[in-house]
């Protein structure tokens, strides 16, 4: 099966380029809203899960005990900028749990966020774990390993404890199996497991519900979503489309990227979840789908939503003096 | 016709992101060397021609004049990565003709060299338009502009005879129609002409070969393709693709990256020429085919040369930390 086109790049009018991609949309008794392209063709989320990564934190009492609110919540379930408001929380949740930079093992690598990059250069800063756009989680996890009495050192393994209770996590919100035969490791050193996009749009389903989850991890997840949702900065930043995508609609949608053109969402008030691939890997095609596919399902909610989530789908190409050479379209198979 | 998966991008062995693709290799007699996909479907060739850009600041006379070497055409013909030593060069040969950055119609962006830019910062510096990749070829616009005495102002524009010479040179070395119906506006605000992928990989056999055009021409192109092979990292830079490649081979390869998966290449001493398109415009796809189809092409020559393209061919991917957790890996239809 050849998934369809689902993003064309114009420029003067004229196809450019074309980003092809699969969309399953559940509710949380797994039937189906909505399913372009191959939805049981298994995908890695990468950090488009981090919400459900982030389970654990809250269900185990490190969350309360380490004093953290909505933005804490927010940046341990993040793919931030490491622009220095990101930088700064990370930090501070380490040090609520005694620990610092250096028991981060995420590795090092400059600010996703281009403007805090050249920011930290002309401060002669070099970046650090910190700076990792995955800090957030990580000090989630090491928080959580200090709150249970384990030991954080070499957390980022498949058979630490850290990792093990992610896994259960994701194996019983998504319902797939997570094992050596759909794993690799993710950027950031942990695990990754390749789970069918139909499994992944149940989960974000039943986070958004609590529908099918024990009453604990039901809250834990009502919590973290409605903490992203309160504080999208935390979630990414400046300019990113999930950041973007949540403050249009306060509230009413969940929406987290991952590497490799992934995009996670979750509509509460509609009780569905989402989960798309590009099927190239590229962040433009995955954010323009995410944005279509929102604008399709709350369009007949709230079409002045719908008009505002149509245009962050229709980003336009700009030449290097600004001026618009181009479109980003969502072809026809998306927008239905 | 569905083009052809022509790359796969692999995290521990499963198969995460794919790139389709097509590829056009023909004899300077316009014969099939060999075709994978839809070889005459319209591809803005974008950057990847910028020699046959170049063809009028040689032919005009205006290259002597200004006493332009290897360097100074390698530049004319590159998408720089704004390193210090391209922006003195770019400076240096506006300078040539009585012109400054302040002539640049190119627009402005910080250095593509991400190590350069930061290294910028620490300056407390700003880019200009030396820093946009495309400061060479507009150098070279201006220079030809100044020798033949045209008002230089506006010289992106279509109807200007800057452009104009362009599009003559592009339409004889392409044997393919440059109009309005398949124009479109640059990233540097010159024109761009979608025309099939085999014309472009004519005109890169033409290049290469002189076959098919006046011998003034024949002559200014084979001049133009050794010196970009004479001095690639003028042609690109630290770590990019084309650089590598040509210096893999000296003076048997030329190559040359356009924006959105474009790569043009030429082989002088099998005379044909190459160009392809990533279909999604991502340059790790286009980059690794290109890469394959040299190696294919040489393989029979030069099995060592063969092994080092077939390597740049097939990057690691990389964690943050550096460990190697996957692989991105030409496919079946790309390696023959």
């Amino acid at each position: 099966m050849t998934d369809p086109v689902l993003v064309e790049v114009l420029r003067c009018g004229h196809v450019e380029s074309a980003h092809r991609g699969a969309v399953a949309v559940v509710d949380a008794d797994g039937r189906t809203v909505l399913e372009i392209g191959d939805v049981g063709q298994p995908v890695f989320p990468r950090s488009a899960v981090k919400a459900i990564q982030a389970l654990p934190l809250v269900e185990s009492g490190a969350a309360d005990a380490c004093g953290f609110g909505d933005r804490e919540l927010a940046l341990a379930c993040a793919s931030h900028g490491g622009e220095p408001a990101h930088v700064e929380l990370a930090a501070a949740m380490l040090a609520s749990a005694g620990l610092d930079e250096a028991d981060l093992e995420c590795g090092v690598h400059w600010p996703s966020h281009f403007e805090s990059s050249l920011a930290l250069a002309r401060s002669r800063g070099e970046p650090g774990g910190l700076h990792n756009n995955c800090s957030g989680k990580h000090a989630g996890f090491l928080c959580t390993c200090r709150h249970l009495g384990v030991d954080h050192r070499g957390y980022v393994a498949a058979d630490h404890r850290s990792q093990q209770l992610v896994r259960e996590a994701m194996q019983a919100v998504t319902g797939a199996g997570h094992g050596e035969e759909n794993g690799a490791t993710d950027g950031c050193s942990i695990p990754t497991y390749a789970v069918p996009l139909k499994s992944l749009a149940l989960g974000f389903a039943r986070m958004a519900t609590g529908q099918g989850l024990a009453p604990a991890r039901a809250r834990a997840a009502k919590r973290l979503l409605a903490a992203c949702m309160a504080e999208p900065f935390f979630v990414a930043g400046t300019g990113r489309a999930d950041t973007r995508l949540m403050q249009a609609a306060p509230g009413k949608i969940f929406v987290k990227v991952g590497a490799e053109g992934v995009f996670c969402a979750a509509l509460p008030e509609l009780g569905c979840g989402i989960a798309l691939k590009c099927l190239d890997g590229g962040e433009r095609g995955a954010a323009a789908m995410v944005a279509a596919v929102l604008a399709r399902l709350l369009g007949g909610h709230d079409a002045d939503l719908a008009g505002r989530l149509m245009a962050m789908a229709h980003p336009p190409v700009l030449s290097r003096k600004g001026a618009t050479v181009g479109l980003v379209r969502p072809a026809a198979a998306l927008t239905g």
